[in-house]
This record gives C-alpha cells, sequence and structure tokens, in this order.
C-alpha cells in the first residue's frame, strides 16, 4: 500500500472576508496548494471537499463541482459535510483512495463562509451539527455542550478555569507569528479570566472565534511523486475515523470523547506509531476544553492528565510536546468546513521546517492532526511523517 | 480486487409523509436493509449515506452519525452531498472502500424529507444545487434549466413535446405495480400533453414530484459473502463519476451531458462491459427529457435516438431495453438524496428477480444505474450484475 506524500498545501488567510466569496477563497487556497505542488492540471483526478454551512451562508448546495471549477480543474469532485470535521473526512477519502491505488494525485481541501452572517444567524447555522429533535430544540448550543463537557471533566478529575486560560493564553501566544491566523495578539490569563461568560464555566475567550477561510492539499501518490521528482517530504502514514451518538445524552460519559480514542487508534495502526513517538499535535480547540480532551483522546496525555498540560508548560512551544503551534481554533480562527484541511497543512509546514513556529521544533519527525465534529459525534486523526 | 456484493437493500415507500423525521425514514430503510443482509451488527465498519437539503428541512446537518445511531450501529460514519446525486456517490464511496479491501461490510443509501416544507420554500432549497451567484440571481430554477437542455436537444436533433409525453406515461405504467411509487397511477399521451405548462417545453407532466423517502443497501465483499455463506446474488461490478461545470452558462452544448457519459464510460470500463451488455436500465429521469439525455449518454442509444425510444416501444416493459421499470423518479418520486440508493435498490430486485416488474424481463445478467446532480454537474453510473 502506498504512502500519501503533500505535495502542496495551501491557505486563505483566516478572519473576517464578508466580501470575498466561497469560491474565491477555496480558489486562492487551492491554487496555492496547487502552484506547490506543480502538478500539471491534466493530472488530477479528483477533488474531496469539505463545506457544512453552505446553504445557509451562501445559498449554496452541490459545491463540490462549483469548487473543482474554481480550483481550476476539470474532474470529478464531491462535497463531505461532517460538521466541523467535514474537511478532515475529505483529506481522509483522499488519502484512502490513493493508498487503494485508485488515484495518484487528488486535491483536498474545504472552506466555510460564515462572518457574512449576523452572529445570531452563525449560532443558529452552527446548531445544525447538534441533534435538532433532543438537543437544538431544548435550547441547546456548542458554547453549552461544551461546558457541560467541562463540568463533568471538572467533576471527574479536577481543573479550573485558570487551567483552562493558559490554553487559551498559549494559542494566542502562537498566532503571533502566523501570518494566517485571525488574531496575532497575546492575552494574558488575567484577561481571559475576566473575559465575559458564555455558559459557565466556559468564558469568552474559551472559544474560537467566527471565521471565513479555506484550505487545500494536493495528495499525491509515492509512486507519482518519486517518478515525477516531486519535493514531497511530508507524508500522511495514518489515517482514522471515530464516529459516536449525535446528542450528548446519548452518550455513557461527557468528559471523555470516544469516537477521537477510536480516530487515534485506528490512526496510530494505520502508521505503526504509538502515542509517544508524536513530536507536535494540531488538536481541535473550538473551546479551550476541547484541547483537553483531544489530548488525552489521543494519549499524549493520560485522562485527568491534560488540564494542567499548558499551564505546566508541557505543550507551550518550549515544552516537550508543542500543541496547536498554528494558534489552534482558537487564535488562527475556525472556518468550520476548512478546519481539518487547515490542521494539514499547518502540520506540513511544521514538518518540513517552513512554518512561522517553525523555530519551537527541533528536527521533528511525527505529528498528528485531530478534527472533531460537533460534540465529537465524528472525528478524524492523521499521521504525518518526513520521509526521506 | 473483490467485487462488492449487494446482500440486503431497503426503501420506504416513497410518497409524502410529512410527519416523519429523516431519522424514522433512513431507519426504516436501514433496518430493512439489515434484516435482508442477517449480517451482526458489529460486523458493520462505516456507513455512506446521501442527504442533499436536511439544513433546511429539519436544520439538522451532520447526519453521518445521526443515521448511524438510527440504523442500530456503532461505526463511523459521514454524509455525501453532491445534490441530487448524493446518495449515488454515497453507494460509490463504499463500493470502492471495500474493493480496495479496506472494508467487508459497510451500508449505504441516503434520505430526504421534503414535503414537510411549502411548494416555494422546497423549490428555493431545490435551488441550491445549481449555481446562486450565476444561475439562481437570474431566476434560473431547475425546471427552466432542463427546459433550456430540452428545447437545445430538439433544436439539434429534433423531438417534440409528444416525444416525452410517452415517457412520462411509460414510467407511470411502471410504477403502477411497485408498492414504494409514488404515484401508482397510469396516465395517457393526451393529459401530458394537456398538462399545465411549467417551462415551455416542459409541462407538470414532464416533472418528478417532491417526495419523501430513504434508501439503504448492504454491501459486503466477495470473501464476506463467501466466508459466511450470504446470499448475494447481485454485485456491483463497475462504478464511475463524471463532473461538469456547475452553471450551465459555463458548459459547450446543452443538448449532451458529458458528465455522465464520462461516469459511464469508467463504469463500463471498470465492469469489463460494454452498452450492448445492459438488460435493463434505472436513470434519473427528473425530467422527461432528463431520460433522453441519459440514455444517449450511457451509450444505449446514438444521440438523437433517445428521444422516440418510449414513443417506439424500445424502452417499454415490452422492449428490447426497459428503462425505469421503478417508475423512475417520474413516478416512483424523487427523495432527492434518497435517490441514488433507491436505483440501486430496485436493481438489486430486478435483477434478482423479486421486483414487482420483473415479469417484464427475461434472465437479466446486467443492469446500469444512472444518478445525476444539478443539470448532470454531477453524475455516477453504476454497473449491477447477477454473479453466480
Amino acid at each position: 500500500m502506498s504512502d500519501v506524500r503533500i505535495a502542496g498545501v495551501g491557505l486563505t488567510p483566516f478572519g473576517e472576508q464578508p466580501e470575498r466569496t466561497g469560491r474565491d477563497l477555496f480558489a486562492e487556497a487551492a491554487l496555492a496548494a496547487r502552484e506547490e505542488a506543480g502538478v500539471p492540471r491534466d493530472a488530477y483526478e479528483g477533488v474531496h471537499y469539505g463545506n457544512f454551512m453552505g446553504a445557509f451562508a451562501e445559498r449554496q448546495g452541490h459545491q463540490g463541482p462549483l469548487m473543482a471549477e474554481a480550483a481550476g480543474l476539470d474532474c470529478p469532485a464531491m462535497r463531505h459535510e461532517s460538521a466541523c470535521a467535514s474537511a478532515g473526512i475529505a483529506v481522509r477519502q483522499a488519502v484512502r483512495s490513493i493508498r487503494a491505488g485508485e488515484h495518484d494525485v487528488l486535491l483536498a481541501g474545504g472552506m466555510e463562509r460564515m462572518t457574512n452572517l449576523s452572529t445570531s444567524r452563525v449560532t443558529e447555522s452552527l446548531a445544525i451539527a447538534a441533534d435538532e429533535l433532543f438537543e437544538v430544540r431544548s435550547g441547546m448550543n456548542f458554547p453549552g455542550a461544551y461546558a457541560l463537557m467541562a463540568r463533568a471533566y471538572f467533576e471527574e478529575y479536577g481543573g479550573s478555569r485558570e487551567d483552562l486560560a493558559h490554553i487559551a493564553v498559549k494559542n494566542h501566544a502562537n498566532a503571533v507569528p502566523n501570518e494566517y491566523a485571525q488574531y496575532r495578539r497575546e492575552i494574558t490569563v488575567e484577561q481571559a479570566m475576566e473575559s465575559l461568560p458564555v455558559a459557565t464555566p466556559l468564558h469568552l475567550f474559551d472559544a474560537c472565534p467566527i471565521t471565513d477561510g479555506a484550505s487545500a492539499v494536493v495528495l499525491v501518490s509515492d509512486e507519482y511523486a518519486e517518478e515525477h521528482g516531486l519535493e514531497a517530504p511530508v507524508s500522511i502514514t495514518g489515517s482514522g475515523q471515530g464516529g459516536d451518538n449525535l446528542a450528548l445524552q446519548d452518550r455513557d460519559a461527557f468528559s471523555r470523547t470516544p469516537a477521537a480514542e477510536k480516530a487515534a487508534t485506528a490512526a496510530y495502526e494505520d502508521a505503526g506509531i504509538g502515542p509517544d513517538d508524536v513530536d507536535v499535535a494540531e488538536v481541535h480547540d473550538c473551546f479551550t476544553i476541547a484541547e483537553v480532551l483531544a489530548l488525552e483522546s489521543l494519549g499524549l496525555f493520560d485522562h485527568g492528565e491534560a488540564i494542567t498540560a499548558a499551564r505546566e508548560g508541557k505543550t507551550t512551544r518550549d515544552g516537550s510536546l508543542p500543541v496547536n503551534l498554528s494558534g489552534g481554533l482558537k487564535a488562527k480562527g475556525h472556518p468550520v468546513g476548512a478546519t481539518g484541511g487547515a490542521q494539514v497543512v499547518e502540520m506540513t509546514k511544521l514538518l518540513r521546517g517552513d512554518h512561522a513556529n517553525s523555530d519551537a521544533l527541533s528536527d521533528p519527525r511525527v505529528g498528528v492532526t485531530h478534527n472533531a465534529g460537533g460534540t465529537v459525534a465524528s472525528a478524524v486523526v492523521h499521521v504525518l511523517e518526513v520521509v526521506e
């Protein structure tokens, strides 16, 4: 089975770009990835594209063919929608196709346009990632759901709002040098603690922002890369997906995310590595507590241990395991349907050594990305490795 | 490479069921397919699910995990959205996974809930399958788009409204014995001709109805079927997808659907057959003219020849190539995100000999299904064969 080489990556800046159409955003990311890859147009065999709320944001469904055209490509295309894990699944499906020997060159990524909608409309639109019948009608929204998860975690393992604040501080610090990030400014623990409450115990600075943006990666087979002498020093060597019941009420516990545990186990097995081999991680910190749950699900920390990781400096840029050097969803921004692809873009640059935060890493070999949908009813984990 | 065996199929009745939730509809189809397959619950490794307009119909995105749960399964799930080709792509992705040797047992299908919305809201929702910026804002809707395609066809190849009326008459006649069909009543050419104009030259009886319904198929590897002694006499031996620009204005011609030609060529090559081998076809007749374009794209008729096929009896139940024995989208109904799966369900029964219209076929061996999205910007073709 062939490994999948990352031949090119592209991002738009993440942030408020309400005047730009979705196709404009995706074209920018896709053309950047295509330019970096240098693969001829007619070699592309398919586009796997993630988008979540295009029906509301632009009244635009059926975005697969639209985005293939925006990317300047003439090949079959399809949209994947699994809430905030849409682009992670798009990348995963492309990886699987290449590893199965079906295709040699695919474009994968995603796009979300959000800030052209009012905040209340965005909140309504995001809510469709939860169970409408049993959660949304009862007044549940995502800050509320993650607040419940934080409370359950605190109750089971301990932890405090201040522990969470250190995660926000870390991710904001990481975003400062990242030219693609939405919030390139440091915050303090005090600012995070004093920010407005959203859903106890989560405050405003525990939450990621609303963001427009797109991501794209050009994936090629090992054979294609060798044959065409492509510079593609990073491979996706492992991929895993896990699922869970959509509604929180149907879970065994709120303090763990078993879908991500399953995805991680599968991805590690696929890559033939374990959590001890991981040098750097990009995880789905839609809320600060989500970073904690992600790190524990990935086996990078024992249950109950990740809550203090940022505070103790273990996951900061000078720690033993830097997490979300991109700035994470928290500070880099979270254009929902693009995020899973953006994590792969950021990780590729970190492993290649051409990321704005590459100086935080010393000869990194193995990175993981963790992308989640809803309250982790969908989870996708990828293992990226430097190949030589 | 393993062929993919169809171990079980399930449908809901198609029609107006506004009081039923999406999960209820999909559960019915999925549980029927699961019961027929008899595969144990823990053998299922994934759910590939198609849905188009759930964001509008039920304010429900992220339906992959929701529908896995509705189907009683605990495995990763994902939603595919490519407008009216959503379930065709869901089936195709499942087929590819099994053929690649990644999985042995998958559930695929789709669901659409439509009649709980007002007609104007459904029309608005369907329009998101077209290009919002360059088609919908200019007043284009799907009856209008297919009317343009019909006019272009008439101009290039000839043909008349009466030719199209014979297609509607044929598909209504086929639906009469099909207990799952929405319109189980015959119509006459005169009724079709005299029905209200919608978009010249298309009248009301040229169009498929608005429908609630779901479809599901259990797909297993050859090896799994043999090892477990499953009765699964029909295989999916070929699968192909094609794409085109989303907006009609960006096409070379309106009188052909090259995305479907590409999908058909790929599917035939995959199966090692040609159009001459096809005994029976289920095609995407969202409008009568679409059946004509489909049959020509599939190579079952030369360009300009399919327009009179129904009128001349070639595609009727007693013709040389029966088309849409299910009743087609026209009379069986068209729950958008379920249709591509429903075509596979109907074809499986036709090839197994347990369809309400099986008496129209004598020892059929090869069937094709043709599922299209938008004005055929997405197309998926599957070849099904009886294995012995």
